[in-house]
Parts: structure tokens; C-alpha cells; sequence
């Protein structure tokens, strides 16, 4: 397999773009990867897209035919191909973009992620992202993404005495690096009042707990490390890629304080990187509610199982802690339009690791790490990112 | 990149299968290529699964996850990858199936297709399929699968003078075989008159010219070609895979006649299997309606431009023809489950390279290609596959 650099990065404002179309984002998306690496159109050899459910959400499936389409690539005839795995969607798409490159079929290869999920009305986005978890068996008996991780949540204080304060933290960091990010969904500082007294969702989760229902698209332009230099100066390696499964609904596991996907996508990510935990000098985890991201940091080995809340209360996972998590603001202040949140998240890291990340730039970031899951952990997929 | 061989087959029975689950159908196909490989669970490195829109047939996204946990693959936590391209969703999922192992980033891989889509009402099958189309720009005009066919049928009869008579045996050569496929959805013989005497759909097409609303799944093993003899005698090559977009609406093209993702997918699958369209003994090609099969046998290059009613007419696209075309059935008679049927193509060439299909065995088979079309011909996928 060869070596696969990142050579250019676009993301668009998240949020609840009333004016923006899911084809408005992508294409702003991908011609600002593109400008960003300073290929043009007819360098494309092929396109891939992570999407969850636009079957449901704009009543549209078949995206990547369409983002060729409204992209003006289906004039090449480009080969498109969509992939999903719920909330894990953007960083499949990018880990089958990165095999494409690494095999040699594909030189350069666009990867974009988008959702459009603010044209549904009330309940129907939480009815939907409930897809993502088992329908029969979870789904069909009343059980939401906030219930799936309130349980997850009350276990680990259970286990580990993990406070509801701890998990406020996460939150309220997320908010304070969500400040300094211009695309995030919420820039607004919030407290750990703020967090304990908002409205509850599923105890002992409230609203400031939750991610929330974005519009957005991020994309990335992928080239064999021996050809990067062809086009741009600013290259990222992709040094690990590791993906694996669970069950699908949390009562298949014997421990729902652990996700295994996350624990053997890593492993697979190190070891091909040849690294280890304490070698990342930043992460971008998928707090897709705060207990989330607690989850992600033990399990990614930057702390010990348990100890996840009490290391983000004493601030290690700030910007300037020895552990920065989340610098983009995360999904919970960056937002998280489903499928195009992995592919943010390698985004944010390829900034990071080019010194380009503004007022949230990581000191000395040399090696980052991506973290994508879909559900309630039935899908992990870890990207190892690398300066070179 | 390293050759690959599909080492194992499995396909369930297609129809109208009222006693039998998403779960219960695909487990039962991946269960069936396994031990035709001759291989144990432990083996497999990865899962890939093509299903076009589960979240409206059966309220479930995520469905990689799904099918890894409903055949007890997450114990081991295998990586497992949707892929969804509209009705071409199974040939994409072959084809991200076939770069993961020649790129060695997979030895054994387990590549399946599934839909259940019989469990909606009415009209709400023809509603989801229509999100295969451009939902803002044909869909929401009212336009739906068969019409966007029926307008293609009508300029090819006034292009080439392709007779209403020469559509409808189409159908009735893949009924006929059809007769000899004891998984096939519909097995009766129909006529050229009962065709023209059917419940009209889109004019010029009767419900006769358009494949059914199926529920099924296929399955296939693939393995390096050079470690294949370890576990079976029976190998075929993929030596060729292509793959290709075009516009998603059909008014976005020059030409409604020929579909250029189709061309251009075969090119490339040609090119790299080193062959010619002569040189292909049997085809399975994506006859959503009749007149998809006349395009597909001119686009690949069997017949010229103009020529595929006449062909077809003149019989020699049948078992005993000089290029016999879906031997199967066809999506008309076999059935089309859309997520499967890209895979069931590739098992149908398999089962044919091997000299296992029975009665409807095409002579002397060598050399077979897979044709899987999503949409209008938005996107293309083309397999050839050999006997080593």
C-alpha cells in the first residue's frame, strides 16, 4: 500500500443554514478543498461522500451521483460512491477515499461529508438519527440517542463516581474552544449552572449535554504522499487508519461503559502509525453527548478507564492542557451535521497540524487523531494524522 | 494491487418473502457464501454491505453494523462498511469489497447485498426508488422510475426505430429464463402479446416491462487470488471493475440514448481484464425495464448503437445466442431487491464460470460481466470476472 497525504481541506459554517441547500454545502465544501490544494477539476480521479440518511432528511439517496452532479464532475464521468454507517459516515467515507489512494487504483480523490438536517420538522430529526441505533430492539420501544447515553452516563458514575459536574465540563470546554471557531454551530460561553439547570432531556443528560441538529459539509483532498508535492507545500500524512463493530443495540455488550469498536479501531490506528497514545499531541473525539467524550478518552488510552471526568475537571483536555480534546469545539459547539462530521473532524486536525487553527491552535501539534462513531459505539472508525 | 478471486457464492430465494426479515434474509445469504468458501467466521477481515435506502424500507440506517451484529461478527469486532449508490449499491459495495483486499489492507472479505421492500404500502415502494432519480428536479415534477424509462424508450424507437415488439422480448427471454432459476421472483412464461396486453405504466411501458418490488439478498467471498487455493478449488478472478457518473437528472445529458457512465465503466473494465466485448460468453446486465437492457447491450458494446431491440428480437442475447444475456432472469424475472441485485449479478457470472447453473448453464462460459446501474444511469458499475 502507498503512503496517502491530505492536501487540501473546506469546510462550510455549521449550523441552521436556512439558505444553504445539502448541494450548496457540499460544493462550497469540496471547491474550497479544492482551492485549498491547488488541483483543479480535471486532477479529480474520483469522489466519495459520507451522508446518514438523506433518504430521510431532503428525501434524497443516490448523494454521490448527485455531488458529482451539482459539482459539475459528472461531465468526467467521475466514479462517486456514497458510504454510511450513521453517525460514522464521514470518516468511513474518507477511510475508503484513503484505501482507494493507498491501493493505487485512485491518485487524487476528493472525500466530502454533508448533512442537511434542519428541513425536518420537531421530533422527526430525533426519529430519524434513532435509525443509527437498533430499530427493533432499541428504537421501536421508545429508547433515543439521549436515553441510549443517559444509561451510559448513570453507569459510568456508578462504576467510577463520575459527578454530573464532570460531565458539565465537557460542555463547557467545548463551548470555550467552540469561541474561538469561526465555523462552530454555537459560539456562546456556557457555565456548569448553565449545563446542570438547562432543560433535561434524559436524566441525567439536559440540552447543554447534547450536540445538536446541524446543517454542514466538510471535504479533504487525498494524493499519494510521492505526488502531494506536485501541488502544495501544506502536507498531512494519514499515518493509521483502524476501523472495527459492536453490537448494535447496548444490550448485545457486557460492559456499555467501554466501546470496544473504539478500543480496536485505535489499536489498529497505533500500531500502523507506530505510536502511541501519548505520542497525540491533539484529538478530535465524537462528543456526541458529554458522557461521550468521556468514554473517548479512556477508551483511546489518554487516560485510564474512569478517569475520564476527573481529567477533563482539572482541564488536561483544554487547548493548553497536556491532552487538548475537541479544539474545534467538538460536535457539541462545532456542531455535528451527522455524515459530515468525520471528515470535519480530519479537517480541523490537518489545520492543527499545519499551524493554521487561529486563535485555537494547538502549541507544537505534530500528530493528531481523529475519532468517529456511529450510534451508540457500534461503529468506530480512528484516523492517525502526521506532519511530514 | 493485488488479484482478487470470489471463493464463495450465496443468494437467497428473491420474491414477495412475507416470513422473512432484512436480518434473517441477508444472514442467511452471508451464511450461505461462507460455507460455500469452505471458510469459519474467524477468518473474515472485513464486512462490506450494498442496500439503497433501508431507512424508508425498514426504518433502519446503519445497517453494516447491523448485519455484522445479526451474524455474530461483532464479537470480533470486524470493520463493516454500507455502501449506497441507489440501485447500484451492490456493485459499489463489490467494488469497495474487491480494492480493500487488492490494496492488502484485507485478506478475506465477506461483500453482501439486501432489501426488504415489501414491507411499505402501495405506492410508497415507487416513492423511495424515486429518490434514486433528481427528487428536486424529475421526482418532484411527478416523474417516477418507469416514466423517466418510458421517455428513453420512446426517443430510442424514434432514433433507431426499435419496434414496441422488440422491448417486450426482452421480457419474454428473461422469463423464459427466469423458468430455469428456481431462486427467481416470477417463474412463468409470458408472450410478446401478453406484454403489449398488460396493465400499461408509463406509455410505452407495461407493468410486463418493469422489474418487480422484491425482497432478497447475495452474498460473496473474496480472498486474494494467491491464497484462494487454500480454502476452495472453485475460483474465478475479478479481472476487471469500472465504474463511472453521469448527470442525475436525465436532462442534463446530450444524449438520453446511450448512458456514458455505462461506456465508460466498461471501458476501464476492459482495459484492465485485457478483454474485448467479444470476448465476453454471458452477461448479467441491469434490466430494470426492457428497455434498460437494449441501452446496456449497446453501451457495453455487444450490439451497435441502434441495434439491441433487433438483437434481441433475433434471439441472440438468449442462453444459446451468440451473447447470452442475463441468463438469471434478469432484474425482470429474478427479481430486482435493489441493494442485492449487484451482487446476485456477480454470483449468477460465478455460478455460470463454475458450471454450477444448472439448467440455464451457458455454454463453454470463461469469461462473464456484471452491468449494475443506479438511478437513470447516474452511476455505473462493471465487473468481468474469469475462470482461472
Amino acid at each position: 500500500m502507498r503512503d496517502v497525504a491530505i492536501i487540501g481541506v473546506g469546510i462550510t459554517k455549521f449550523g441552521e443554514l436556512w439558505d444553504k441547500s445539502f448541494r450548496a454545502l457540499i460544493t462550497e465544501a469540496g471547491t474550497k478543498a479544492i482551492l485549498d490544494a491547488g488541483i483543479e477539476g480535471k486532477d479529480i480521479d474520483a469522489l466519495f461522500v459520507g451522508s446518514m440518511s438523506p433518504g430521510r432528511f431532503i428525501g434524497q439517496e443516490h448523494v454521490g451521483a448527485l455531488v458529482a452532479d451539482s459539482s459539475g464532475l459528472h461531465v468526467m464521468n467521475i466514479p462517486t460512491t456514497r458510504v454510511e454507517n450513521a453517525c460514522a459516515s464521514g470518516g468511513l467515507a474518507l477511510r475508503q477515499a484513503y484505501i482507494s489512494v493507498a491501493s493505487g487504483i485512485h491518485d487524487i480523490v476528493v472525500v466530502g461529508g454533508v448533512e442537511k438536517m434542519t428541513d425536518v420538522i420537531g421530533g422527526e430529526a430525533t426519529d430519524i438519527l434513532a435509525m443509527a441505533a437498533d430499530q427493533e430492539w432499541e428504537a421501536f420501544f421508545g429508547v433515543t440517542f439521549p436515553a441510549l447515553y443517559a444509561m451510559i452516563a448513570r453507569r459510568h458514575m456508578h462504576e467510577y463516581g463520575t459527578t454530573r459536574e464532570q460531565l458539565a465540563e465537557v460542555a463547557v470546554k467545548n463551548h470555550d474552544n467552540g469561541l474561538l471557531n469561526p465555523n462552530a454551530h454555537f459560539r456562546r460561553k456556557i457555565t456548569v449552572d448553565s449545563v446542570l439547570n438547562a432543560t433535561m432531556v434524559a436524566d441525567p443528560l439536559t440540552v447543554l449535554d447534547c450536540s445538536p441538529i446541524s446543517d454542514g459539509a466538510a471535504a479533504l483532498v487525498l494524493a499519494p504522499l510521492d505526488k502531494a508535492k506536485q501541488y502544495t507545500d501544506k502536507i498531512v500524512k494519514i499515518s493509521g487508519s483502524g476501523q472495527a463493530s459492536d453490537s448494535l443495540a447496548l444490550h448485545g455488550r457486557e460492559d456499555i461503559c467501554t466501546f470496544k469498536a473504539t478500543v480496536e479501531a485505535a489499536r489498529q490506528a497505533y500500531k500502523q502509525a507506530g505510536v502511541e497514545p501519548k505520542d497525540i499531541d491533539l484529538a478530535e473525539v465524537h462528543d456526541c453527548f458529554t458522557i461521550a467524550e468521556i468514554l473517548a478518552i479512556e477508551d483511546l488510552g489518554f487516560v485510564k478507564k474512569g478517569e475520564g471526568g476527573k481529567a477533563t475537571e482539572e482541564g488536561r483536555t483544554r487547548i493548553d492542557g497536556d491532552i487538548p480534546i475537541n479544539p474545534s469545539g467538538g460536535l457539541k459547539a462545532k456542531g455535528h451535521p451527522v455524515g459530515a462530521t468525520g471528515i470535519a473532524q480530519a479537517a480541523e486536525v490537518v489545520l492543527q497540524l499545519r499551524g493554521e487553527a487561529g486563535e485555537r491552535q494547538v502549541k507544537d501539534a505534530e500528530i493528531g487523531l481523529t475519532h468517529n462513531i456511529g450510534g451508540s459505539g457500534a461503529t468506530c472508525v480512528v484516523h492517525i494524522l502526521e506532519v511530514v
